[in-house]
């Protein structure tokens, strides 16, 4: 099954009269009558939903006219121009364009004024009575969130969310499909999908790639072909017939909603939907939530940067987590971030990367600042210099909503206890900006001793998080360790719990090594082996130093031999400038030999961070 | 219930008028009426088996007399004169003392002249008749073995094995009662128990501790009291009243039989009698199998040197086994065995053992050398090198009964496959010498990849084992494990091996670690890896290079994490030495740090063995 949208509409403004240098959206006020023409050519040729004249309709844009004031009123006008061209079946999607400056720290808009422009817009269109809100051609991740943040504050409507991708497949920002796709799906966006820019041959992977990771149904309008110059004008090169033999492709690639974008005229889209229905696909018209079969896909836990996906879980290796941006126990680290300098939190960061964390955690737990600033600065620094998800550690929650608002990405939430104020402040945040949650079996009352404990807090912090709407794969667990100081059992009821998480739960699982070593000498060699045995357990991403040699040996052997290696090649590679000691040396040297780590930071806090 | 003996005999013939400076053996053949004199007072005063007068009628100690020729003379006499004077339910007991010669290498007596000694009274003595055969008075395991052996050899009567502990508690030459025990227990001795040289004070403890490792009746017979020296004669102190005092104490600490030794008297049988009936135990006579009621223990593996024993299992913190003497791979040790030379093979016992090696595996798989001879040779200079026990590796049935004969404990069978030539050959020699085996999962055809089939493979040998009578304390399984760079999943397989073993078995295991690594570099740090993972999956003996710290330092730490060392005091004691690097040194150097083995060896064959 598949919803029919319309094509494009500027050029055939131009055509109907609009002004070269005026504001398309005047149109609606001044000629509504043309715009409505427009409208019904598209529903005559079978378009099921038409999109509003509204795509410049923020105040930001508007502002470029002098006419900022007039959103509300050109919203009204849109929807009543497209309404008096639609039948009985006809949708009507509020169309929300990019406010065309870039949000910092990329541009000079601040994120919180583009929510506003579009929280402007899209209350205005819902107050005039459209049937989706249509987010589209936005080439940066940060805006589309700061777009979607605004419609699922003010409008019961779906939403439709579709980024514009340039031929390297990434948008212009540096987000692929995926990762959108499933940052989106995360933060409640109800149809996700790509317009504009690419023709649809282009556009095939992009569908590709998000049918891979959301169950959200996908909407795609291609532009009728990649543009080419013909005597200094663009044109779009794609005729009807051609761009329909494209249509069955993408419906079959996973598209629910197919349309056009530039380029595209009521004769693409009839021809669009004459080649679906050869096809054998029903072109119906459907209000939202449709019925439309739903794709069958592994529930599968997943992190982004603005850039990439992290997978966790037991079907994936297991995953590094950094803890060194952390000033517990740091002076000279707090020192810096009280003054607001980012120099060490940079270098860990690097350095970390480079030593192969694919997490970063960042704490900016530095007492007396204003926390919230400082996580909002640290994740900015941060978002623009690694490419590797980051985890908001925090007990605060205005520092995580800082945090988690500056971040392009569907972060960590590290971590969520089952004390009330948490769960109530934490988890509607972690479902607002599409983060994922660590589960911290704590209650108040203190730290459970047995794995059925931690079990029996971590099943109440899941329901909870179910609760208000955050999904399975939102949810990840901390099984926590003591140290083996003083209790011998503690390591052992850490395995207990992995293995009763993996078995009960089936969530990834994270965990800061270094408390089960507390008080006792040669840690790293402890938290070495302890990690060792958590993987084997279930342990899915250790929270650690990045730096310390002697644990990623560790991590290195295990994986190989844990069966994340094939044929231990990887581990091959990266010992393979190791030589056997001559003949009586002893075996010592070769622990300190050439590992693959290059990077060595300062240990000052290697031993400090303690979670508990 | 209890089974009362008879007492001292020797100075009853003194009085009888035995001359002096002859046999009191030669009696049995002059004064035979005497002998069942003194048998009847024995009788009468209550005794349900009498000992027949042949302690010494073994041809070693006759020949002192010349009377080595008259063995079975002496014996058929003896026994028509214990018969004589026993009414219908008295049993008889023919007595076996030692041969007075110390068996080499301590002494000067071969083992099979022993054997042979003893093969000829205890033949001698069941043909005349008797109902038990009683081996008292045994200083040395290796003299009681040759006996055992020999009586398990050439009769079906029961067999009673008494040795005779020093103050300090041990036989003269080593052994503690529980080694004893849980050897001649093994062994298939069907009474346990010491004699002589003790009072009931000394022998209680002795008592308890045999009680404490085997499910076998146990049978005392204390002196009158520790010897005093009075005008130059020894004089045991202890009248019948005072003596009676210990005996309800020897029964309830596990003594099933009673009798008396030296200085003790009809009067003393009498008075032990009526304690026991006053204290409310039933004194009965029950030919051998007895209903008596058997201790309630747990089923615990255990292998034991000449001097100590070593418990293996789910129960107890993990054990190393030393692979290094092993001249596989290593050329210059493999000469200096073909040519007797024991100096490297020394210097790796002792090194090893230094190291934390808790088992020695012996192997001595030099081409074309009398590997038998080597064997013995090999086992005998370890037996009184080093107190550990050792394991005898080898896949040729003459070495093994060569190793097995020559070592005076309870040493693992390393291993024993489902081939039919294994089982047929090397089960019963490790029954008949009391020896645990290491039943390694490979049959005709190749190696099992999968846990379900070595499972299987592994329950044949077990039934096997069990079906000549082997226990299921005398049973270890080793899960194998194949090289990761040939399969990524090899190392997983084999700890879902463990795994499994435990949950279907619960053996003990033992497991050959360097495979696993074969064809990779920076092999030590898998090895301790997988070390560490599979002391968690189960393995509980890992075969090892006792030289190689990485491999030590891992098993430190799971050792510490996996619940074997209260609050980390012991990997506190051994790590307290270590200093944190200094700040922006990094961690590599803690991992080459002063780490508690002080030995290294050459590493010549550190990765050679490839037991598969
Ligand atoms: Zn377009
Ligand atoms: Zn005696
Ligand atoms: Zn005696």
């Amino acid at each position: 099954m598949i919803q029919l949208f319309d094509g494009a509409m500027g050029t055939m403004l131009q055509a109907a009269g609009l002004p070269n240098g005026s504001a398309p959206e005047q149109f609606n006020l001044e000629h509504p009558e043309a715009v409505t023409a427009i409208h019904r050519r598209y529903v005559e040729s079978g378009s099921a939903i038409i999109e509003t004249n509204t795509f410049g309709a923020n105040p930001i844009k508007l502002a470029h006219y002098g006419l900022a004031d007039q959103v509300e009123a050109i919203c009204q006008a849109a929807v009543q121009a497209a309404r008096a061209a639609g039948n009985a079946d006809t949708l009507i999607a509020g169309s929300v364009g990019p406010t065309g400056k870039l949000i910092a720290p990329l541009g000079d808009l601040a994120f919180d004024d583009a929510y506003a422009a579009f929280r402007r817009q899209i209350a205005a269109l819902t107050a005039a009575g459209v049937d989706y809100i249509l987010i589209e051609t936005i080439i940066d991740i940060q805006e589309m969130r700061a777009a979607l943040l605004a419609a699922k504050d003010v409008t019961d409507k779906p939403v439709i969310c579709q980024l514009t991708f340039e031929a390297d497949g990434r948008t212009v920002t540096g987000t692929d499909p995926a990762t959108a796709a499933i940052l989106l799906d995360a933060m409640g966006a109800d149809v996700i999908g790509a317009n504009c820019s690419l023709g649809p041959a282009q556009l095939l992977p992009i569908v590709k790639a998000m049918a891979a990771v959301t169950r959200k149904p996908l909407s795609i309008q291609p532009n009728a072909g990649m543009p080419v110059l013909v005597d200094g004008k663009t044109v779009f090169p794609m005729g009807p017939e051609e761009l329909a033999t494209w249509a069955p492709k993408l419906a079959a690639a996973g598209a629910s909603y197919i349309g056009g974008c530039c380029g595209t005229t009521p004769e693409h889209i009839q021809a669009v939907r004459a080649a679906l229905t050869a096809a054998g696909h029903d072109v119906v018209t459907r209000r939202y939530p449709t019925d439309f079969p739903v794709r069958d896909l592994p529930t599968v836990t997943a992190l982004t940067s603005r850039s990439q996906t992290l997978y966790l879980g037991p079907a994936f290796p297991p995953v590094l987590i950094g803890e060194r941006i952390n000033p517990t126990g740091r002076k000279a680290l707090a020192a810096e971030i009280r003054d607001g300098n980012w120099l060490t939190v940079k270098k860990e960061a690097l350095g970390q990367v480079r030593a192969g964390a694919q997490i970063l955690d960042v704490n900016m737990g530095v007492p007396g600042i204003d926390q919230p600033a400082a996580m909002a600065n640290a994740i900015t620094e941060l978002s623009m210099l690694v490419d590797v998800p980051l985890a908001i550690d925090t007990t605060d929650a205005a520092s995580l909503e800082a945090g988690l608002k500056a971040y392009p990405g569907r972060a960590l939430v590290n971590s969520i206890s089952a004390e009330p104020d948490r769960l109530r402040e934490f988890l509607p945040l972690a479902k607002k900006y599409g983060a994922a949650v660590l589960c911290l079996p704590i209650a108040p009352g203190g730290v459970p001793e047995t794995a059925e404990e931690r079990a029996e807090i971590a099943q109440r912090i899941v329901d909870a998080a179910l609760a208000i709407g955050l999904r399975r794969q939102d949810l990840l667990l901390d099984p926590l360790v003591l140290t083996v100081a003083a209790d011998e059992q503690a390591a052992k009821e850490t395995l207990g719990t992995l293995r009763l998480f993996r078995q009960r739960f089936g969530f990834p699982t994270v965990m800061g090594l270094s408390n089960v070593s507390f008080g006792l000498p040669r840690r790293n060699l402890l938290n070495a082996t302890f990690c060792a045995l958590a993987l084997d357990a279930g342990l899915d991403a250790p929270i650690m130093n990045p730096y310390d040699e002697v644990l990623q040996d560790a991590i290195a052997a295990a994986r190989t031999l844990l069966g994340h290696d094939r044929q231990g090649q990887a581990y091959s590679v990266r010992y393979s400038g190791w030589q056997a000691p001559a003949a009586g040396t002893g075996t010592a040297a070769a622990a300190a030999g050439t590992a693959g780590v290059a990077v060595a930071g300062d240990d000052e806090g290697a031993d400090v961070l303690q979670r508990i």
